[in-house]
């Protein structure tokens, strides 16, 4: 067995076998198979894809490329969430304490955030003191004691993941499917778990730009899970426009406490609701989806989900005062107004468009080993369907000084557009797939 | 501009611009683009394909990576000869001085043999004395004076084709037209030449299985050199049995003696006058394709391509001796019979069997560091078309020792098909394509 006639195999159409794909990803891996190599294969994957048996093999042995994180001490049913990342995208700050408050266990691995979307790790850091990179039996003691923990993908966890990532990133091989579903789903394994609920976006600020790209992503993503013995399910979410009225770290935490406490926008806390109560049918704590809405609104409602949150908070080394009072959390120098181009009703915001410019501003990173500042972003005042008057405000940026204020600004008011009539205003929820 | 977005567009579909295609091979060649790099854009050439502009582009970027040999000091018409690569391929030893001796200059630029291919290089060298490293000077000074000279490739011509065929070798990318015409092509530009003709061969021997693939490839060879301003021709042949009765250097330096002195087998004969003839015409010494057919015909049956190879062999310090008495050439120690496994008309003889065989003996090389054994080879006793008896002799295997001679002997008899009519032997020109 070579790399040569593994990259022709896959070049030619040839189903690849798990001996051949172990070669490679773990030859990468060790040095055995060059980069040169590796990056020639992923690209003819890219071009012929992958089979279920491939794409089942492929995140196996991803998966085994270094430790498991092991959630077996935790009793009863474990669900975790993944995202595939979006613009405003805060909702596992309030999936997680809403599941875990109706009775799902959640040990969820995160991630943080690259290019124009944010991730909830950094969200997290913007709370004082806050820890999210956590020992893994702190992490299951975390999860026993609140019903919930949020933690980071440790260096062992997928170190082929890892590898293949950062070549993949520089030499245009991202957006292939089969690849996509290895890299997320090698990450999202830990033992132990009973489901997984997937939130696939769909739109101009998600990878998938279209419903079909995303259905393909989403069933594959469930196809390859359910073939490794985890059970999933995923809903297609729109991203056309950021998520709720917060771009930014400290921002999106204002926002989730918000929700949390009972308000806050409509279509987080109604897309939230949506995945928390797949969650919880999916861990089997309510039997129809009926029972899964009703527990996960009432364990909204109720307070129990915040409270939830601010133990979680607290047991992770975080300031849970925040909850009580957002001004403790860090805001920046500057807010500057975006003015309207044009009277009208907005009718759409353009979500890769904010995500840039609040990545311009500090809030996210161009490179992985870029900082964030967690206390600048963006504020959406005119959400999509708002009627507007000429010159009023329609957003805030929130910003470290008046240029980088300026710039961003005007980033953000192309992102708007406007027009005579009010639109129609959806669900973001598009499809659930089990 | 960087690597990442050409691999994007290249990836998606887009014409690349020549600035584009100068900023991969050049930065490949410098080391601004990274070798993982360049294999993920050569996997997506592989796919995608390219135009006839991107095509021209690579060729010629590819040929100014380097010096440009110049042949502008010789006098009259200048035709170059470029065969894919075949088993028992000596023609350019024949045609070469055929063409010379009816006029033509002949400045040919040559390689070695690799994998189950000879290079016309490796069966000069079997020649005592006989050098084809001249400097450029010396090239232009023996065309002058002899009408022809065959010399190898130096380090200094198209850098950049080198430096990336190396990376294709091993990256599952060689089979690509494109790329193999900017190869190709960038390697026998040389400056001053008048027109080039192609020998691109066909069958299980060849680099194009396929008459299609095959047609594919020679089309875009001559639609780009004449793009770049080099008119060409190409002629189709066939590849599927070994072209003559020898496969190995020292064994085809001397069949091609003997057609040269009128003998010979009738399809190197054949074959090496169609060439001839046609950089006859594309030079313009004659003008229709029947007078270029009988001048030929006459510098081949007068002698005088025999005494232009005599003094090509001579001006290049090879031992001339060898015209008059082959016995000078390097022998081998073991001669082995072959058998026939059964009695009846040889229908086929496999050319890559052949060829693997003939490598597998030290006639040719596995990688390109390796050296060859001038003396080894194989000799087919019985063509296509022969009546044997079973049992009786079919080929004689040349090697170092015994056990090399059995072990080719072996793979040589499975080369070998019997049935009980004799076959249709064609022509070995398929198609000529102008």
């Amino acid at each position: 067995m070579n790399a040569y006639e593994i990259i022709l195999g896959k070049r030619d159409g040839r189903e690849l076998t798990v001996g051949e794909l172990e070669y490679m990803v773990l030859g990468f891996l060790d040095g055995r198979v060059e980069d040169y190599q590796m990056s020639a294969f992923l690209m003819a994957v890219f071009f012929r894809g992958a089979t279920d048996a491939e794409t089942e093999a492929l995140t196996r042995i991803m998966l085994d490329s270094g430790e498991v994180l092991d959630t077996r001490s935790v009793g009863g049913p474990k669900v975790d969430k993944h995202s595939t990342g979006g613009v405003g995208d805060k909702l596992s700050l309030i999936i997680a304490p809403v599941a875990a408050a109706a009775g799902v266990r959640v040990p969820m691995l995160s991630g943080r955030g690259l290019g124009h979307t944010g991730g909830t790790l950094d969200k997290l850091e913007s709370i004082p003191g806050m820890r999210t990179d956590l020992p893994p039996e702190r992490f299951a003691a975390v999860v026993e004691e609140v019903g919930m923990s949020i933690v980071g993908q440790s260096l062992e966890l997928a170190p082929a993941d890892r590898k293949m990532y950062a070549l993949r990133d520089v030499t245009a091989t991202v957006e292939c499917v089969p690849l996509i579903v290895a890299s997320i789903l090698s990450k999202k394994l830990a033992a132990g778990l009973d489901a997984l609920v997937l939130d696939v976006k769909v739109g101009r600020g998600a990878f998938m730009g279209t419903l079909e790209r995303a259905r393909e992503l989403a069933n594959a993503l469930v196809r390859t899970s359910g073939d490794l013995g985890l059970p999933a399910s995923a809903l297609l979410t729109d991203m056309s426009a950021p998520l709720g009225r917060t771009v930014g770290n400290a921002l999106e935490v204002r926002e989730s406490i918000e929700v949390l406490k009972g308000g806050g926008p409509d279509d987080v806390r109604k897309t939230s609701l949506a995945l928390a109560s797949r969650m919880a049918l999916m861990a089997g704590v309510e039997s129809d989806p009926g029972a899964a809405e009703a527990a996960t609104e009432d364990a909204l409602t109720s307070g129990r989900a915040l409270e939830v949150f601010s133990r979680f908070v607290e047991a992770q080394g975080g300031d849970a005062g925040v909850v009580d009072d957002t001004a403790r959390l860090p805001s920046a120098d500057v807010v500057l107004g975006v003015s309207a181009a044009s009277e009208g009703f907005v009718t759409s915001i353009d979500a890769l468009t904010v995500g840039l410019a609040a990545t311009g501003l500090g809030a996210g990173r161009r490179a992985v080993d870029e900082s964030v500042d967690p206390a600048v972003g963006i504020e959406i005042e005119a959400p999509v369907g708002s009627r507007v008057e000429r010159g009023g405000t329609v957003a805030l940026v929130h910003a470290r000084g008046e240029d980088e204020a300026a710039a961003a600004a005007s980033r953000v008011a192309d992102a708007f557009e406007y027009g005579d009539a009010a639109p129609e205003v959806g669900s973001r929820v598009l499809e659930v797939l089990e």
